[in-house]
């Protein structure tokens, strides 16, 4: 049997009310590199837009192993149970290499999937960071106007992506095992400083007291950082995804986080701010890709590294002799 | 007495020969933001270069307080005694505003500024860090030319400011205190990861003890990072600049330093990228800039973050639409 085919109102019009099948396509619309379903898209997040913004986002990282997608699993779970429309997204440059090392299997949330009031959708794959990220910013707005109201985006604790997740999150949360011993790499890498919450995961069994020691030890990192523009003080907590036990009270804990900051309005500014910063970031991504791709200032490009590695010029005068062309060109 | 006139030529050939009148002079021409006068530095710096790259440049860094001055002093003097000419140049984008936290006040290396070997100068003030980086880079390359062998420069351990000195230099070191317990700091602001080698001064009298200790703690540390570009691995070293020991053992340090990476090509490898870096971040702030300071994208960017503010539009929408304005200006 053929799909369906939708016309651009008609999707419009099913996806703002709530039918997933509409939010998968105009997903795929908003993921296609095609110039015409670009198109489409756009006008379709424009009309979606006054229908959306009314869902908490929630960033999730951890590094492999740590078990994301049960804890999502779990947690997903219980939001439904509590009237929740979930939405769960993905962010993963490297998907298009490892064939989707996250969700490409979405056996893997086999409860959630099946609920209808939960929609799970993969990473776009075949990307850039920057091109996911795009992706999955205008696929959140899909599917708040579609009336999910919580998003969850999933990432992997792999190079930029977690700060990517986390400059389009309300909250953020970090997922950790008792003794991984990777600390250090969390504090190096700067995500222990942008966590909103720690919730230490697999805390059942033989692992409950060295759980109870890593919280201890991630409390104790955590009043060394100043404290955060939202005023919210972050959190560490146990959880066991296998017992289903510590899951609500994440998010009980992401509901305080809510009232505090839209009390105190940094919810909103927040907000803000990251649309500043993804307006600001895709000018400038826009106008590095325009002077570098430029076929004369490739070569003239080369021409100035041989002349700066020959001791004939300097960066300096290499870079305004080279911007000098761009602007004649 | 009114300061002598040099003419551009009588300028050049003063430099070389390795005035150090001529090559201040020519420092102070490098730091002006007089047009006429970048026009005049920039025909010195071009008809240096031939002489110039002959040095081994040394990023010093630590917190206020660890001893840089005294360090400098000391390892500078040794350098003379050894028969090397110095230049001690310095990064410090606050120094606007602390009027010259950094040598400001030259009397502070009191022994060293009286050596006919040796050339002081403070951080050029008044300027964003983008802007003192180029000066300092342009600096390096006029000390070098008037025949100084050894490029000490000194930063301050705030911001960016070592990530920027640690791009322009061949043996990056981290002066440290022991038992100041800023150790987290320097994991996290990715400092440890950058240095060659940490030194861990006032390692005297009472204070030996510690010091000794922080050096295993420093070792361990040093031991999780993966191995290094140029397979140097990262020192730990022990001096007093009071008592005047362990000085020469950093000399020593930096000449195997030099040895090893001139034998794997990496030192000239080394800088070769970072000229790369320097001609591709001086092209990428430019192309920022006249992009932000046109006075109609000013407006325009205005009027779009209100209308993302108002749902009305989204960052990516909001962007092509204003690098499509800026494309017709």
């Amino acid at each position: 049997s053929r799909k369906r085919q939708f016309s651009d109102e008609e999707l419009k019009d099913l996806l703002i009310s709530g039918n997933k099948t509409a939010l998968g396509r105009g997903i795929t619309l908003v993921e296609s590199n095609q110039s015409s379903h670009q198109q489409r898209a756009e006008k379709l997040i424009e009309s979606c837009l006054p229908y959306a913004h009314k869902s908490i986002r929630i960033g999730i990282t951890g590094v492999p192993g740590v078990g994301k997608s049960t804890f999502i699993e779990a947690f997903g779970s219980l939001l439904v149970k509590l009237g929740k429309k979930v939405a769960v997204l993905a962010v993963d440059p490297s998907s298009s290499v490892s064939h989707g090392s996250i969700m490409g299997d979405k056996t893997r949330m086999e409860n959630l999937v099946t609920e209808e009031n939960a929609f799970i959708r993969p990473s776009p794959s075949g990307d850039s960071l920057g091109g996911v990220a795009r992706k999955t910013r205008e696929s959140i707005i899909l599917c708040e106007a579609a009336g999910f109201d919580v998003i969850l985006i999933e990432t992997v604790g792999v190079g930029q992506s977690e700060t990517t997740v986390h400059s389009m999150t309300d909250f953020f949360l970090l997922l950790k095992l008792a003794g991984a011993g990777d600390e250090l790499q969390g504090i190096k890498r700067g995500i222990i400083e942008m966590a909103d919450a720690i919730v230490i995961n697999k805390a059942d069994g033989d692992n409950l007291k060295a759980a109870r020691e890593a919280r201890l030890e991630f409390n104790r990192a955590l009043h060394l950082y100043p404290p955060k523009a939202s005023t919210w003080q972050p959190k560490v907590s146990l959880c066991s995804a296998l017992d289903n036990t510590g899951i609500s009270e994440v998010w009980e804990m992401i509901n305080e986080y809510k009232k505090l900051t839209k009390k105190n309005e940094f919810f909103e500014k927040n907000r803000h701010e990251q649309n500043k910063f993804w307006l600001l970031q895709t000018i400038n991504e826009h106008l590095k890709q325009r002077f570098y791709q430029d076929p004369q200032i490739k070569k003239a490009l080369k021409d100035q590294l041989t002349a700066i590695e020959n001791n004939e010029t300097t960066p300096f005068a290499a870079a305004k002799l080279l911007l000098n062309l761009h602007n004649e060109l």
